[in-house]
């Protein structure tokens, strides 16, 4: 069982300090490992913690090996090193051939035989599903709608017509990719709606979490780009352009028609404005606004932190009577 | 196939420059279009691609027309006649009416002969489905639930008792409506239920997003009037009144028992707090958030827009210490 | 049918004004109340509505009882006293014991006798479903989960392995609980999946909201104490505790490794920053950013209010100059 810290090091090719025949069969925290675990220390404040693990293993950087009092498997980037390690000890569940008696499938749906289709999962008409595919319960998969291989919707996902989804994706429970878009067009104060006849492109390696909102284009596709990483809670409107491995956190919504550049990093609660660019290579903080392009990569931020409220009162209404004094405020009444 | 431009001008009373026995049969951006299809010039940007475009004709305003190369149809509301042409160019599809096999209708619920019900759909107990509705897959109707006639709800969309919903209601996958309201009684530092029995109203002509989300009322009904438009990821809390015609946009909130005016325009990532009013006409700009009732129409706001970190850094310090020297913070501490 | 005032008054130790005889059967508002209501004086703004109300009795403190026209039941606390005898007159619906003909429960899932499981609902292998839950339609309740007696799942809620749910919770239609968390580590600009193997501790009398998400830890769990009650559209991210009776209102996002205690209140759109503390009896206003560890307990906030937007032009155009003129910021250019 379990595997030798000597087979791991060859195989991902890191210094191991300790005994190579020693074999771990799970991951777990510091505190709480046990000898047949491996543990991760994940930044110098966890120092104390490593002093005292009983882990049979640690992942950790070259610079905090002296004080590993067990076996240490040694790396520039441990995080991704003990990703790795962790997936081979944690491998997700293999699909189970076949077709769940209470699934739905259209009769000229095209389900490669190596695909698990789960419970109460319907495909619609035309889709295509492709090999070692896992359908999970109560997905439904709309009409014409492509899934390349090894792609795995967990469970309740709902993927409208027009959508097209890669190799490799993973999408959580409750997302909904291709609803309609937001598009409305004003006469006399009413809305009148804009058919939304766009796609939605996800390409291979994409991963987009629960209750996810990813609409279609209005006439174009919206896209996101390989290995995409969306967070829970995620809102793409349509048209929106997501690059190459750019990651969103949960709660952010990216308005319609937007281009985000590749290798992006969006702060969780962030809220993008609509028909702007973000070039490649940007980050931005938690809970920030983005009105308008970014050009220039580095990291943009507009967000205020918890104060206590009586200061807090303080601050905006001191800010306030000063915004009057300011140039081009002075003199100015704040409430014509 | 497809409909020709004479055909479209009559219809809309539009002027048209061009062709009137050349035909359009499907919508399409101006860079992209080929002669068969129909496109919008959405601002006047776009004015080097309306130059450029293959398009069979270009929906406009006048003062565009010169700049058309191909075929014009000419109106004061571009946007609202594209929304028009789109609309006939690509029709909902229409219901199949029936009940799929794998659906579970009660034996005393009322389903229109002409109304779909879909895969592992549920009609509660003396739930009544009107003419011409479209009841999608895994959809769960409640008990008593009423629904008026053409009426669509997408995909899993969850009626839970005491919602009913008009005619022309189209409800995008994952919406629920008619969850409880977060309503608890403190008492000792732990929390009562207070029981929810209200019901929601859904008027004609609304349009819910996906995954959005409408509680019932505590007492009284939640209430969505005509033509009320929200995106994705919205939460409408219990009581609430939102008058005709007022759009939402994703991934606002608005607390409990608020009333928000006929025609108002509000942007994603907004937040209303709980027992206020706005009045008719109010603009809310996106990312704002509203703490007190606004009883002037016209625009609000209250975005920080992001900046690079360094200089918002120095924003926020430099403020928190004029805000010190403001009259009423000065010679005070910020931290007492 | 229906309660004597009478018996409230003893059964819940609470003085009465008025008839003992006289019954009441529903809850209703105070300007909507007939004779068979009783209603409830939320708070002093109410007393015109009081004056005039036809209700058979309202619930309200000593103060104000000599305002009330009808009978009056009178507590200290009178929003709990409301809810407690809202809930006698308004009883949630018992389970209907049994098995739905469309439901599809795993040949080795231990389902108690007087439990309902509902249409299309799956149960997976080795579940525990405990006596008294409702598990409603199109719930997915997967391999392994357990969930204690009088649990109630509405519908389409889905439960992750490596879930463990306790007695007397109630979770709202669309909820997620147990999807991976937003765990990656970044190599040579992609991102490497870190297995997420946690689980999600759900305690007793915790309520969860429509559409929201709690997901799995990504070695140890994450954990929602007794009496949490979390509302619509709030994502609870991996490894987060929170502590005992503490509340978090709609579309609140609490990032991952977060440690929350007990009897907080969190208002709406809150985001709470990864990796930090926040002490017991701590309360956030809503839409407030919390970025580092809270230590004292109070009340915090960083909220700015909509304003007419000319105004809020004026002053964040007024402090992003006042910032420049500040120690520290005096002679900086503020785009270098």
């Amino acid at each position: 069982m379990g595997l030798e810290l000597g087979e791991l090091a060859v195989r991902f090719g890191c210094a191991l300090r300790g005994d190579p025949t020693l074999r771990v069969d799970h991951v777990a925290p510091l505190g709480a490992a046990d000898p047949a675990a491996l543990s991760f220390l994940a930044n110098a404040r966890m120092v104390r913690e490593l002093a005292r693990t009983r882990a049979g293993a640690v992942v950790l950087e070259e610079a905090a090996a002296p004080g590993c009092p067990v076996s240490a498997l040694i790396s520039d980037n441990p995080h991704a090193l003990f990703a790795r390690i962790a997936a081979l000890l944690h491998p997700p569940s293999p699909p189970l051939p076949g077709v769940h008696a209470t699934a739905s499938v259209a009769s000229d749906a095209r389900v490669d035989a190596s695909a698990e289709i789960g419970a109460f999962a319907l495909i619609g008409r035309g889709a295509h599903i492709g090999p070692r595919c896992r359908i999970g319960p109560g997905c439904v998969v709309g009409e014409g709608v492509h899934i390349g291989a090894d792609t795995r919707l967990v469970a309740r996902v709902t993927l409208l017509p027009g959508v097209r989804v890669a190799e490799r994706v993973l999408i959580h429970p409750g997302a909904v990719i291709g609803a309609d878009g937001f598009g409305f067009a004003r006469e006399r104060a009413q809305w009148v709606k804009v058919p939304q006849v766009g796609g939605v492109r996800i390409d291979e390696d994409v991963e987009i979490g629960a209750n996810s909102t990813v609409d279609r284009g209005a006439i174009e596709d919206t896209i996101l780009e390989a290995g995409v990483k969306l967070d829970n809670l995620v809102q793409i409107g349509h048209n929106v352009h997501v690059g190459a491995h750019t990651a969103i956190a949960g709660c952010t919504g990216i308005s319609g028609s937007t281009h985000i550049g590749a290798r992006c990093m969006i702060g969780g609660g962030v809220g993008v404005a609509g028909h702007i660019q973000i070039c490649d290579d940007v980050v931005i903080a938690g809970r920030t606004t983005v009105s308008g392009s970014i050009r220039n990569p580095g990291t943009y931020a507009s967000l205020w932190s918890a104060e206590p409220l009586a200061r807090w009162k303080r601050i905006v209404a001191g800010l306030k009577l000063a915004s009057r004094r300011a140039p081009g405020g002075k003199g100015q009444r704040d409430d014509e």
